[in-house]
């Protein structure tokens, strides 16, 4: 459903189009300090406005609805929203013609037409805004762990800047590649089995629209190594190893080593130009023109948001952690 | 934990040198038909003995401990266990040097050493025995859906025959990949947000032994192709489209198309060839030399354990997804 | 933590004196006709302002904030909020004298001195207006079941006018026992061992602020009944049966007969006359008064709570048993 | 499900007339030492026997087929079975008569038909071995608290022995309350709202078969007093207070002193004599005789599986709180 986290507990909610978007993060420890210039920095990073992202421009501006208490978390569920402020409903008028690649046919079909359509409703990339939020909550929790997230390349290439120019002019889109890595991990978070690191952090990571792939350490290259060159060697008691192919994870477990993993993002599915596609009334094929504001390539707002996620998952395996060796030995 | 799933529900049990191995399925229908037989072409898939799969042999005969009655499922919890027959632990002698790219020394930290290390304990892919088999019922449970897993590639190459043989005379290993698709598949599986299919699935499927990469439809492929070669146009009312750059969801939900994905395995982590890595007594690095029978490359028996994981969570999906669409209309 | 359900999911949040109060309710059906007015009787029921009742008066408007679209339910999260409005903090100095029979020592030792302790912050009884606003969605899922809770007895007597009166002169207050009775359950609610009927209802009902005992059917006097007294023996094959002294549940699964329970609600906490507790700070006994606007009995505002988290877990197990009946037969 | 708890979590599988009865134990801590001996106490405690229960008799003989190594937990999923070995199913013929009070019923029609009758089945008080097994290992967790339930009265009466002769005789069966108490308890166990202490207890006691209400402090007595008289104040800096109306809980949250609850347990539904009840096949009223061995009153053997239930309940509550307290401070 829209909830992730065993003991640190995201709840997202809200529509593209709607009065507001938000999250609720129950299991947040008490005595946080957060203003709304704790979120500025990476909710900056999230909105779109550069170039090769969407023109629609929101201020963000977090508003705390509860769990605070004189400037500091309180341990209560602690609610974030973000008033929609310039949205353009008209954009979106409702239609026949589902749009390619979007949600629009599953969304109406799973909720038997009563779904928000209007610019993805739930399904869009601006219910990322509160996760984001989360995240810089969860940052602070996690510390001394750093997370850094980064474009590597996009449609191919790691130097893009002229490329996506191309593709803008174009009307088409792009997708990318974002690398993200930990350090400062400790030994010994993710459980065993099915919480595997590996596994809460692909379960949150495929959460964020658009994302196609994710892999870990050498990920799909691994299959083409032979054992003799994947495994890493040990080099020192703490458990640093001489290559880091398994992306800092054995067995499911964090070995101390800096996790390494990469997601892959699709390319944005609006695009300017026509496209071939059913008229589901007329069940002719028809030309479709996708108007609205729209990125170029959304994988250039992505990393602050893989960083959030991670962040939201690391706090709560470290929370549990904590819960197993606090306890007898 | 050990457990995944929120309706049909499976925990897993055991080590590769305890007494047994095993499964309880919380939430399995009843009424389903079930003997002996009814796992054997599935569990020989999963076991060893062929070229390149190790030389252990065990006999993998369930044994239902509860939730049958007469010969059929009562919906009560199914538990079924494998005794573990032919371990042999002398060649796991408890020693100073972990062995790279295993579990043994993330296990020995998280567990401040009382975990049991004969033959990785339970981090062994001795576990997937027992999801093997709860992957034979939930086949029944997702029928008309069709899974069927194989491997496309083993070190690069799709025959691979003979590298095969040659990296097992050099005592090394090789990783590959497997492609799984899913037809006959309902419109609407996929829950909001953090339980996309893409989500649900790869929690799952990171949770096998040695899985490093997971993609859906175009995958990583996705991030260099443009928006206009990605997006699937649809081209019939019940939603088919003309490719399936997006592996059959659209925005976390099955849009009717064949579900399509493919998972990276890394080459096996025990190698008989010799390893230079630390003594963790002796702070010295040494060779260290892998006694007992292990696969060349264990992804020869992966695919059917990824069709089991995704049938596992098809189930839990389909299930979920019946809740709702026979409430209010 | 702040979360109740499995499919139909509650989260609640919010404080006494903070902005807002509010719920989100995940897993919530499409197609649910809301307005303002839908919730207008159920809130009032729980609203002061009655002989008995606290003064303080809250307009107890919903606002939807997700989940919403052309007035019906879209299946994404339905997010609604309260304003507070008439809260009045000048009256919840912080103190170092912990009000007895409240949370404001449990709260401040938990959350380190961090809580919210203004009207008991996030553990004030004002939370319970998310609850009954879902529950009033809840009670059409679950439709044609009937929940009706009443007071049966309040300080012990069933005609409690004169009681109530007399009480407050005295700056005291009172408890009481609320019935709930559910009619037209189907048979088959409720999921083996832990999830029993009993266990998901009394544990929803043990988070009203002040519930003290909940018992099913007979309760405490089946204790003190013969067996041959006690069975309710089956009269029609819908399982109708001549006594109900089960209340309706047989094995935690409902037979098809009302379900019938009742929960012990305590005094309000906070009186009005002096009581002699602890000073934290001087380690003195001291005299305590407490200011702010109280019920002289809180279960007069109960039964409405109660049917709401009746409705709310009818229709989580409602919509499991659906998920189940309707798989392979 | 067949699950309860968060970090520590327990499984329970089997039938009364199945092979094995079992538990799984994930989230264990690791280092315990166990033997077969640990649990001979307890579960002596919980088998029949003695006067007034039932004749059948197990040696109770637990066997670990997971999670031990070198007779000590290992941190892995801990599975404990017991065979069964005196069942007599001849004395359960498959019948059109359900008898009364029992979930023979409701458990044919929730799963259609296909459910194991014999013995109740997985409805079968046989189950609470396993619970009380993961009770024993519990109770080393939650130490210092000390966990002591008793049966403080039978039939209404807390001098019973001859009640339970004179019942026996008469083919008849009894009720009987038990009452828990826990010392040493920590403050701040219990988790905002929906998982108050009370919830969490409640929601495990209703498990066990016959239980009909749980009451905490002065239950429903409370609803009967004044709040001048119900209050508790403190009267020492460490939260010790001068009565325990409450049952050392405040807010959902343990204040410190100890925790107090009682459970209705009600009269063993099987009973030697007849009763008039529905003939399903024929739709005609007709006389039921009962065989098997049954229990005059259960309650004499439950105090232990209400311990057990309490010890699995805290220590998920006391591991939930650690990973919380060890946070940011």
């Amino acid at each position: 459903m829209d909830s992730i986290g065993r003991l640190f507990r995201i709840t997202v909610f809200g529509e593209s189009h709607g009065s507001d978007v938000g999250v609720v993060i129950d299991g947040c420890l008490p005595g946080i300090p957060l203003t709304t210039e704790t979120f500025a920095t990476d909710l900056a990073r999230r909105r779109g406005g550069t170039a090769g992202t969407t023109k629609r421009l929101e201020s963000d501006l977090p508003r705390f609805l509860s769990g605070m208490y004189r400037g500091k978390t309180t341990g209560a569920p602690l609610t974030i929203i973000f008033t929609n402020a310039d949205q353009r409903s008209e954009d979106y008028p409702e239609s026949p013609i589902f749009r390619p690649g979007q949600a629009d046919f599953t969304a109406n079909r799973k909720f038997q037409g009563w779904n928000d359509p209007r610019g993805g409703g739930h399904f869009s990339g601006r219910l990322t805004v509160g996760l984001v939020a989360a995240g810089v909550i969860a940052k602070k929790i996690v510390q001394p762990m750093q997370i850094t997230a980064r474009l590597t390349e996009v449609g191919g290439q790691s130097d893009y800047a002229k490329l996506l120019d191309e593709t803008a002019g174009q009307g088409d889109s792009l997708g990318g590649i974002v690398e993200c890595q930990v350090t400062n991990v400790p030994i010994g978070l993710g459980e065993p089995f099915f919480d595997s690191v590996e596994s809460v952090l692909a379960h949150a990571l495929f959460s964020i629209p658009g994302i196609k792939g994710v892999e870990f350490g050498a990920g799909f290259a691994a299959a083409r190594m032979a054992g003799s060159t994947f495994n890493d060697p040990f080099v020192s008691g703490d458990g640093r190893t001489l290559s880091n192919h398994s992306g800092g994870i054995n067995g499911g477990i964090t070995n101390g080593n800096p996790l390494l993993f990469r997601v892959a993002v699709r390319p944005t599915a609006s695009i300017a130009r026509k496209q071939t596609t059913l008229n589901f009334k007329t069940g002719q094929m028809t030309q479709l023109t996708i108007r609205g504001r729209h990125d170029v390539c959304f994988a250039l707002r992505t990393p602050v948001i893989v960083e959030a996620l991670t962040a939201i998952c690391l706090s709560d395996l470290l929370m549990i952690q904590k819960a197993f060796t606090t306890g007898k030995e």
